[in-house]
């Protein structure tokens, strides 16, 4: 089947708006939230576990299976789905953004991008066309083109440059994609800049894209950048098709996206905090290892209904991380992806029944109040 | 429930018994292997899982437990079962294998064990008094007698003077027990001297235990030592009593053990294998890190029914393993431990259709030829 997105509903209150994403491993109710599994694994979890939390699709990481264990074996193994044992749809991203924070000695040409790897320092030269055939092997249901992913600060000049390769780049892997090939989206670049940011949306959706990511963000820019960049880049996307938000964010972050017409999200977050024993609740972040928890019989969050929070209490979750336990990872992630799983479904249920402002609002009142309580500000989320 | 043990058919070719445990916690088919939870997790799965691979019983270290999260912690939380969500028996053992291994500055008198913890050099006292009341708040269905485990080799004089205050101590944890006490077994010491073993087994027959140990092996002893000490121990132990093989062992091992009458083992093989990446299976052991698995579509047994084989390529394996991953862990765990309690089921099955003898000497056969086909003795298991 191939790629559609519809859109259902309209926020009037906002720019969100409810829809699905059909592929050909299944539909995915938007806005959605992708967990990342980088080496073709949501790290510490079963793809049925995914399922049990209501997961619709993963990420995986095109720059690190490309090296590990390399995309022609696991075309010659049946695909990553199968590879993976994950039959729901996979979105990969073109490995761009690998390139530029874990790879050595990067060269940057019309051609491509030449890099070692990080793992044996083995050169490599990635092009537009060798990342969409990359990622047809893999078998993905959503690709992404090359980009070039600029880190923050950059000067006007460089990003400028910058942006006009990545749009050249996109329309080369627009070239290179067949009828048969996954879904491929084109990437908004432009840093900062409000008129570089409007220009690569501009030239990029000149090309007939599935949809459109909004990359260079999550690169260590002050948070009010994110919401400029949201404000002037969704309005000159087309609004018929899926906007996907890369590497963001934190449930706040999420929410404001959403707000500003984002439909998908990827983030590292909830996994890599629960590995860290910082949890997300209904009542503000949890870090488990505070030796307030150590005699605690309760679960981490008492509204939760997630296999973590149905049978172990925090006491045993502190006991677990401290112990440096399998286990602890295992539980804590299974946690905070429901959370963010549960959080996706009320922004969607919001909309669906027009209250999304007011669930807005809501949240904020929680966070000001949080804030009036003296909660430190890195500790609150919004639930 | 009190504990209770049923023989239900003894074996005629062998000294092998099939037989039932009945503890508060449910019922264990022996001969049983219990795989071994230390800090109150089987590393890497969730309880559920365990059952869902035929687990009976699980083994926890006092030692562990005791220093962290402490014993008082766990009794406040409603004991070991409730604190770690396991519903079937467990086994703990006494703290005597850990002190000796892993502890610091240890001090024997008649009283007791002085030793500095492993993590943070705190000094402990722990007496015969002291091991049944922690495996009591632990809340255990099984418990074991305080015993000295010494080290291999030492003297005939040393190991004598040792396994007389073994005994001595055994006699206290007995009077120390109260009736709603998990059930208590007696340990057998006397290193590798036959006059030993056999007093000491005479002296602690003595004593009304639930069951009886045979400690002291498994400490870097050669293997043909384990079959000359159970061959004198055995016929000494009361045959209406269960017999447990403390910390052993290979598949081999335990078939062994099992035709001289033992009846429960533990060991951390399957689990600590299962980490490294060495693979139990019906044709000898798989290193899964091998190039040689690189672009293998197989099942790590294609004989064998767990999760891990039903849903996953050796090539998946390997790239999990070499990438670090936790869901290595895990898959490697299931399997392992799948197959011991697969291996456990077929010879209670042999037991109970009387062809216990042939399956030990079509196991031998089976050795014999791979040792003919140039395998390394230490690659090979039986199965």
């Amino acid at each position: 089947m191939a790629f559609q997105f519809e859109i259902l509903k309209n926020d009037v209150g906002s720019k969100a708006r409810l829809g699905r994403m059909i592929t050909h491993h299944g539909v995915v109710a938007t806005p959605a939230f992708f967990p990342v599994g980088t080496q073709g694994t949501v790290k510490s979890l079963t793809p049925e576990e995914l399922v049990e939390v209501g997961v619709e699709g993963i990420l995986g990481n095109t720059y690190h299976l490309y090296l590990k264990p390399g995309h022609e074996t696991i075309a010659r193994l049946g695909g990553l789905h199968r590879f993976i044992h994950w039959e729901r749809p996979i979105l990969t991203d073109s490995g761009g953004y690998q390139i530029f924070s874990l790879a050595k000695l990067r060269k940057i040409t019309e051609e491509g991008v030449t890099f070692q790897s990080h793992i044996d320092g083995s050169e490599h030269l990635l092009t537009p066309e060798k990342v969409v055939e990359i990622q047809r092997a893999l078998g993905s249901d959503i690709a992404m083109v090359l980009d070039e992913c600029v880190p923050y600060p950059s000067s006007h000049e460089y990003v400028k440059t910058s942006s006009k390769l990545t749009t050249r780049w996109a329309a080369r892997c627009l070239n290179a994609k067949r009828d048969s090939d996954p879904a491929l989206f084109g990437i908004v670049q432009g840093g900062v800049y409000r008129d570089l940011r409007e220009e690569s949306a501009e030239d990029l959706t000149q090309l007939d894209f599935d949809g459109f990511a909004i990359g260079g963000l999550s690169v260590g820019e002050p948070k009010s950048i994110m919401q400029d960049v949201l404000e002037w880049t969704t309005p000159v996307l087309p609004g018929s098709k899926p906007r996907y938000l890369m590497g963001v964010g934190t449930p706040e972050d999420i929410l404001h996206a959403v707000m500003h017409g984002v439909d998908l999200f990827d983030c590292v977050l909830p996994t890599r905090n629960a590995r860290n024993g910082t949890l997300f609740t209904s009542t503000g972040k949890v870090s488990i290892k505070q030796a307030q928890y150590a005699d605690d019989p309760r679960p981490i969050d008492e509204t939760c209904g997630c296999y973590a929070c149905r049978y172990y209490s925090r006491a045993y979750l502190r006991h677990l991380y401290l112990a440096n336990e399998i286990l602890s990872s295992r539980l804590n992630t299974i946690h905070n992806i429901y959370y963010y799983m549960n959080w996706t479904k009320r922004i969607r249920v919001a909309i669906e029944e027009g209250n999304l402002v007011q669930f807005y609002q809501a949240q904020q009142a929680k966070i000001n109040e949080s804030e009036r309580e003296g909660a430190s500000c890195s500790e609150t989320t919004i639930a």
